[in-house]
């Protein structure tokens, strides 16, 4: 038998991002584990409305997705302890801009995507952002060959049911092909 | 110097979950990693629209999400390379229903979901299907107090890059406190 928790939210571990957005002309960051992939190149940032970062994203229909390593994990709590509102962010990380000049990215994470917001959706508690991905930036030391390498990346997965930041552990199987003998088996 | 990789999604790893909706009476489940986080008790499905799940989810306007261990990755694999269109997967796993009645759930499975679809976005490849979560279930056995443990779920995360399954590694931080020492040194 199974225990019935209620209507609890369990999609951890979860992928650790900081969200960048330009508030008052100044760059403010936000690390976000409520994400998502919504189509190809499309993903979606689930911020409560409570937050700096979101003014930002509402003004100037742009922001940032940013891949923080396990080494940057003082510096991406950091960003979740203080609000925009009152502590500028501005001098955390080195900023850069891409091709949509609004879009403040950090230089020292791995992984930047610059997007376009497409969507707001009004939900109960937060505002959920659908961004187009417009461009991506990888430092090269984070691949291998043509593919990023997240092994080498290192990112940061958020647990809400212990509230920690675990590592990406090992590979254990390739997709598309763990299950190719129990299909052929059944066939 | 960063590279541009054009307008890549990179957001991995993300949680790999068995998706389940009734089709013609019969339970269909497919692996998906396209998911998110929405609001508290809200989360997020990305299906390409080609998917035979898509009709049971439209239909009953209910489905489930199940967090397969790692232990059931050949199942969870072969769920993916199968259509249901051709292909019966309703004798795969045990399968029970909860309050909704038309969202078939994986009693082997450590954690499952029963959603009600709340909104379908078309996306260009991909149906968005938003589900408010109903009732979540979890084994006793996967539970350290009244939380669900994760390092005992053991669950299958997909990174894209080499489409691979990953465990979650170690913890190496709290949230909302590794960032502590350096917020006092900053005010």
């Amino acid at each position: 038998m199974k225990e019935k928790l209620g209507p609890k939210l369990a999609m951890y571990p979860s992928l650790t991002v900081l969200a960048g957005s330009l508030v008052d002309k100044k760059p403010n960051f936000l690390p976000i584990a409520h994400v998502g992939i919504a189509d190809s190149s499309t993903l979606t940032l689930s911020l409560n409305r409570i937050h700096y970062t979101n003014l930002g994203i509402k003004h100037n229909k742009t922001f940032s997705v940013n891949i923080p390593s396990e080494a940057m994990v003082q510096k991406t709590d950091y960003c979740g302890l203080v609000s925009g509102k009152r502590t500028d962010k501005s001098d955390i990380f080195k900023v850069f801009y891409g091709e949509l000049e609004t879009a403040p990215m950090i230089e020292e994470c791995p992984i930047n995507m610059e997007c376009k917001l497409l969507l707001t959706l009004d939900m109960p508690d937060h505002e959920l952002f659908l961004g187009k991905v417009v461009q991506t930036y990888v430092a090269k030391e984070y691949m291998t060959g043509k593919a990023v390498d997240m092994t080498k990346v290192r990112p940061l997965l958020f647990n809400l049911w212990d509230r920690g930041y675990y590592q990406m552990g090992t590979k254990i199987a390739d997709a598309w092909s763990a299950g190719k003998e129990l299909k052929e088996k059944k066939t």
